[in-house]
């Protein structure tokens, strides 16, 4: 992490309050959606002021699609599931940020998007602090 | 476009059901969703076999992210939106696809996202030739 990334960056207070923090990789935050539902990280890349993919330079993209993958690899160590959906969407928070999903067939909301799928399931504290270690040992080894 | 790109390609009938063929970019075909409700282009990389964004390689990787971002100036340029949404999902289609749709507030899935959302409102034939015709141009250009 570097302070130049950072500059001006603030994660939106709805991401905030939606989420548990796993961990900074090299430009993205990583969050933990508390919805135990779906196993599903949320990576915001740290630069103020973004809205759309395209606003990425070469590098930066270059750099989602690293994390967003080492994500995905990360998710199907800790939850064996049958696809996994990214999604940059930001109809209700404008920050640019990705959806990783796990999906298993037969899930709440399977084959349907996650995105406007009923309420939230939150983890319990327990639930919640043992997969954010699971995660943060998957995404060391990505 | 290389025959190497292509070997063992072929595009998974429901998407050349769904939607007609607007142009082969450099990895992807580039399709239009014959659904008048949203301006949205379906990108499919022209690989054999491929059905999640971490089974690229880190050149295709990046050339996928530029074409997307293309698709998205491109939509842009075609029709003024409030936001892009970016996804691939593939839960009930399995062929590695990215869709790239322009968004307005109050569209009619707004805030939502678009899949699974109502029935698809086909374009007139005049009205599809049209778009596609200007899509073209736009893509060109990007």
């Amino acid at each position: 992490m570097s302070d130049a990334t950072e500059a001006g960056f603030a994660l939106d207070p709805r991401l905030a309050h939606d989420t548990a923090f796993v961990g900074d990789d090299v430009l993205c935050r990583v969050l933990l959606m508390d919805d135990a539902r779906f196993p599903w990280l949320i990576l915001v890349p740290r630069r103020a002021g973004l809205t759309e993919l395209d606003a990425l330079g070469a590098a930066d993209s270059a750099q989602l699609a690293r994390e967003v993958h080492g994500a995905m690899r990360a998710l199907r160590t800790v939850s064996p599931c049958d696809k996994l959906n990214v999604g940059a969407l930001g109809n209700v928070v404008r920050q640019l940020h990705v959806h990783v999903v796990a999906r298993c067939e037969g899930d709440a909301a399977w084959p349907g998007p996650v995105w406007g799928s009923g309420a939230a399931r939150p983890y319990t504290p327990e639930a919640r602090h043992a997969l954010i270690a699971r995660l943060r040992a998957a995404l060391a080894r990505t």
